[in-house]
């Protein structure tokens, strides 16, 4: 049987603070590691070979080539075992981060179906992984980035009512089991404003529109909560609205947490009723410190 | 109050078989609507408007133009709403589906940072929704559409096991929260591959690499197990490997349903020890029918 479960960099055990009741504690959380890996194509004959970046997508690392193979297949790029010569990292003055590249050679004598990619490929969401640095890159972009923070200061029996209070609103609206949602709750737990989608980033997507639309940019003063897990993604999103705090339901993954680290938003994650977990505070703010003794 | 949740085209209700211990019944579900948007900006000069398709994603409708700009917003090409003149649907010339597009109208004097977009996006998955209609594209490349399928039978105490032993595979290796898996099983229940991933997308590409590799494709007298939800790209990656039974431990999405109804492919959902729903149920073979009494 083959199973190839991930390997150890593909989980990273963090120091975390464990929040229950009225109680906190320092604790360890094993994260899911996520990455971007970019995806190259080498083809053509022996002396003209041609190089093409396919795909960026953020992924796990582990068992990078048969993800770069599967992905290549399921395009329809390739089609046989065959068509591949060797698949490798790039040579180490290429690139800034060798294991989050990955090249096929494609057989000399195989044209890919390039062309069919152009059409097919959809992009779902972005960052900046494929110019600099991806949390550089944000930076850049993210005016609210410089801004001055507010005091926000959120009572911990209001934090442990907002994944009650996300899922009374959602469970009026759909029994689908399957939809995600973002809301955003101000600092006595009123909801602001919820939007609900298939795919997470859109639903915040759609909550960040909602806000450019009522002159509500940046989202100051508010916590965000998301019914699922907090991807980079996700993180980024936040960011770039200017928001301060924000609470999953789910897990983080280690770069939703590197991000929050790096612009100073506070990441709680696995909000219940009783019970959360701290990934990042605030410096700015202390929205949890006042409200849990004896940390 | 801003919830803006989902209005009734975001929900559909579809007829499903309902199977709870050895009893099956028909009943109906409500399922999540998952169709493609295309986001296009116009922008430039009055007598000089150029139109760009920025991204096509993957998305629940409704509340498209907060959608579409939220998108442009977090994604750094608009920073203020005043850089916004209109939000409207292409003429009915235009396109196939006028609700599945939607076009951003830029202020005159305004020039968006486009630039950045071919650097800052990146595809975490494909479909064929920018060019053809998205299920006649795939059927363009899986070159297993057409093969003969083998009877698939998988008892019914077999089916119940699958969850469980799909989970138990990955709690071994992973106390994150935060994975998906997407494991193959053969009728017997014994677990062949399973990959993860924090994304689903990535696990399946990485199992159907795996399979590459091996020469297992297509891969034939198998149940696909999904963590997750099914969305459209997991049944759409399925198809491309020759896979014909998917069985999803969350909820599957209507394009999901839609692309596995047109390359016939059985798929259950909310698959737990005692009960799943049958959204689909191949007609070449009977995966369930033998096993459930009195349809």
């Amino acid at each position: 049987m083959k199973t190839n479960l991930l390997e150890n960099k593909s989980v990273r055990q963090i120091d975390i603070i464990k929040v229950k009741g009225n109680e906190n504690f320092p604790s360890t959380d094993d994260i899911a590691v996520e990455e971007p890996l970019e995806i190259r194509v080498s083809y053509g004959p022996k002396d003209h070979r041609e190089s093409k970046n396919i795909s960026v997508t953020m992924r796990t690392p582990g068992n990078d080539d048969e993800l770069a193979v599967g992905f290549l297949f399921t395009e329809g790029i390739i089609s046989a075992d065959n068509q591949i010569k060797s698949v490798q990292r790039p040579d180490a003055d290429c690139s800034r981060n060798q294991d989050n590249v990955i090249i096929i050679n494609l057989a000399d004598d195989f044209v890919p179906q390039l062309m069919k990619t152009d059409r097919n490929f959809y992009t779902t969401s972005s960052c900046g992984v494929c110019g600099k640095g991806s949390i550089e890159s944000i930076r850049t972009v993210s005016s609210f980035h410089t801004m001055e923070r507010e005091p926000l200061i959120i009572p911990l029996e209001i934090l442990y009512q907002l994944s009650e209070n996300l899922r009374s609103f959602q469970n009026n609206f759909s029994a689908t089991g399957g939809i995600h949602a973002s809301g955003i709750f101000d600092s006595s737990g009123r909801l602001l404003a919820l939007r609900e989608d298939v795919g997470r980033h859109n639903a915040l997507d759609k909550l960040i529109g909602h806000a450019l639309f009522t002159n509500q940019l940046p989202l100051k003063n508010i916590i965000l909560v998301l019914s699922g897990r907090a991807s980079f993604e996700l993180i980024q999103k936040a960011a770039m609205a200017g928001i301060s705090a924000v609470a999953a339901i789910g897990a983080p993954s280690s770069l939703a947490i590197d991000l929050a680290k790096e612009f100073d938003i506070t990441l709680l994650g696995f909000l219940r009723e009783n019970r959360f977990n701290i990934y990042h505070e605030s410096n700015s703010h202390k929205i949890i410190r006042a409200f849990v003794a004896k940390k």
